[in-house]
């Protein structure tokens, strides 16, 4: 290993490692696949704690530098280097064929009507409204948020306990720097679930947990004996693997939480779209004292507004507050203004009404085209979201099957990329909300072209 | 002193005890005004490191618990507890008498010419542009932005290296996060300095080094000398002195940074407001590759559109990338766009003329007023900016005069809340940016009536 510590420095040894490793795998002196030393062995080598290298490891694979394993030592991600680069600076290249699992269609986004709603709150705004105001962001859109998820996600929570923010992604790094700073350091996350929501998570200082996913969501007895003070889940639908939490275990992570005083968070990220039955009801409002539920409108009206909103016990307001205070001063008005009028006049609604009927003749037609053009994959997780898993027969590499796709212009994802310890049938992640059935036509032909050049 | 460790615990040593203390004060179990021990006690006491006592010490120190003094015991803060939990939950509580230093006047916040720019951007903006996108922002805006400000403040940098983020704070805690990460621990800031600057900047890891802030600006002998790995100024117009740091200061300063490698964050954060002659340019535009350039609309336009931006040296660029992506994604662009468009049609310069000219008219008859009515205070800091000081007799208590004003309905700030460690007049900071000139005359009378009130 090319990693030395200095001692005598200022900078935490942890975060020397951390940076050593990161620069290594950047510059490519760590080339893909190269497996590192056992955490016993490094640690042994360089004189320091295991858990200081076990830190330092855990980081990098939530970063997805390193995928990490349990009983075998760490290898270097495949896929990181210039394209991972390009990829974080301009997060949405414009593939010819989107097939991408985290968007919905923009193309729908409601200009007019948010337009109306937008000129609507600047004309009506009290001056002082235009200042910095409440951190927990307007009392008018965390009003209309309170009823909006008591009505549509049965979520149980006052105005007071509401707070809007930027996205999953903030939400998330607001509450990580409350439970840190509250003592607790542990927190369970799905295996597998979105590779950077687990990066987020390790940036606030949390030790990420993974926990094993199965077809009725994560596994609460494995949650349970890990004994994390927190859990980051997606109970009404799992991301990547679409699965649904099963009532029973539902009842039993619940459970767990009022017994261990641990924390549940809630990343209800896509819940609105369900297309077999009414959507599940929040975890939240079964136990709204040990649950902080967050949402977003990145996927019911377009990522780029960066609405989310959280929904706190009362014991984390205050610590939130600070969290806001302390980091982003507060949100922004007038577009939550804007919001909390598209809200009050059911527009919000309308629009999902309009989308649902929309996604899920997208969806017929994506399997339809599937199971004629490629009758080899398996498709499952149909039942909600915006995106399908599509499995890979055995003999095909994933890796290999989205190069392909990707050099022929198909924006799409694979699980393994968001898989932490967990090992899983290669498979596709294929999103249908945002290309029209016309182009998913097209799109699963080249995807046929991928994986038949991938075989 | 009422503090128990929990060695078995996951909870670092550190955040424990800081915990403690922050619990203590909150609850009124630590009164305002009590000195606590030594840091080299409390370590005998507890038992722990002296380093550990430091560092939770500082933390809270920057958070306002505490008013940290060099060779003197820390003493737990007046004004904390209800009336500082009611503050930074509602920042901008309505005052029938607005004189805060750290407003523009948002009543004049150019509503119809920004829907036109919200409207021509909704409008213009391709379908993609709605999706999550370049992690550093709308390219439209950091091109324009690079444009405004080589024009405008001399600062040089390419839109790729420009940030759009959401005002100074997070700009602060995204620069923070970078140079923990780089391994740069300690940050010298200016004492006094905005004491929510200070905590937000001690939140991401940082310990921050009080320097003292002379006629001519930060001490730059005393910080080469505590040899710190960043500095955080406030060059062009300082906050809460308003002193403008001196052209041999500004050499010197840069000089040291290019001697060390340290990093200095330039906060240039009401720059627009110069009475007396042309602002000067920024120290960025001196040495782009030490310095980071952090610039907002707080003060321009509106402190809710929480607009700012960061332009960064070239080796900061990707893991401020990074720092972006791991805690909120990207940007909302909507916003960007119009500001964009408010940029290029020339709108930002108009409404700053404007500006301009009411400001120094609201400065002329604040001072007016002060001098008639007042004529015990001593007024410094005219020559730029939202604000002014008005130093207090010395038989006068400033905390004593502060809550006699804001009991009378005065909005206001003093000077002592923005001390770290430096000991300096009791004085009111003054804003002449809200109120217009009848409003002043009122304002200066109440807060004449709360001077002798404290008298």
């Amino acid at each position: 290993m090319l990693v030395e510590l200095d001692r005598g420095a200022d900078e935490p040894l942890s975060l020397q490692l951390e940076r050593a490793l990161r620069d290594g795998v950047r510059s490519g002196a760590l080339r893909p696949g190269t497996p590192l030393p056992s955490t016993r062995a490094l640690a042994a080598e360089l004189g320091v704690s295991r858990g200081l290298v076990v830190a330092a490891y855990s980081q990098l694979g939530a970063e997805g530098y390193l995928r990490l394993g349990r009983n075998a030592p760490p290898i270097v991600a495949q896929g990181i280097g210039v394209a991972a680069e390009a990829r974080t600076l301009a997060a949405d290249p414009e593939w010819p064929h989107n097939l991408r699992p985290d968007l919905p269609d923009y193309d729908a986004f409601p200009r007019a009507e948010w337009l109306k709603s937008y000129r609507a709150a600047l004309r009506r705004a009290p001056n002082a409204a235009l200042a910095y105001g409440d951190v927990r962001g307007s009392a008018e859109l965390r009003e209309a948020l309170a009823a909006y998820l008591g009505r549509v996600r049965g979520v149980v929570g006052e105005p007071e306990h509401t707070f809007v923010c930027s996205g999953f992604a903030q939400a998330l790094s607001l509450i990580g720097g409350v439970l840190v700073r509250s003592g607790r350091r542990r927190i369970a996350v799905e295996d597998p679930s979105h590779v950077v929501i687990r990066a987020v998570a390790a940036r606030t200082g949390l030790e990420t947990i993974a926990i094993p996913v199965g077809g009725d969501g994560i596994d609460v007895e494995a949650l349970a004996a890990a004994s994390p003070d927190a859990a980051l889940v997606t109970p009404a639908h799992q991301f990547p693997t679409g699965v649904v939490l099963a009532p029973e275990r539902r009842a039993r992570l619940l459970a767990w939480a009022e017994k261990t005083g641990a924390v549940v968070v809630e990343d209800d990220f896509d819940s609105e779209y369900r297309y077999d039955r009414p959507p599940v009801g929040s975890l939240q409002g079964l136990m709204p004292e040990r649950v902080v539920y967050c949402g977003t409108a990145s996927k019911t009206l377009a990522p780029t507004l960066r609405l989310g909103w959280i929904v706190a016990p009362g014991e984390l307001v205050r610590p939130l507050v600070d969290e806001v205070l302390y980091t982003v001063i507060s949100p922004p008005r007038l577009e939550q203004l804007a919001f909390a009028d598209f809200l009050l006049r059911g527009e919000l609604d309308r629009h999902l009404r309009r989308m649902r009927l929309r996604y899920r003749r997208r969806r017929d037609a994506l399997v339809r085209e599937l199971a004629r053009q490629l009758p080899e994959l398996e498709v499952r997780g149909l039942a909600a979201g915006l995106y399908l898993e599509a499995v890979l027969p055995h003999m095909l590499n994933e890796e290999r099957v989205l190069a392909e796709a990707r050099a022929r212009g198909v924006g799409l994802a694979g699980m393994s990329e968001h898989c932490a310890e967990a090992v899983r049938d290669p498979a596709l992640l294929l999103g249908y909300a945002v290309a029209p059935e016309p182009s998913l036509r097209r799109a699963v032909a080249v995807l046929a072209d991928a994986v038949r050049a991938a075989g």
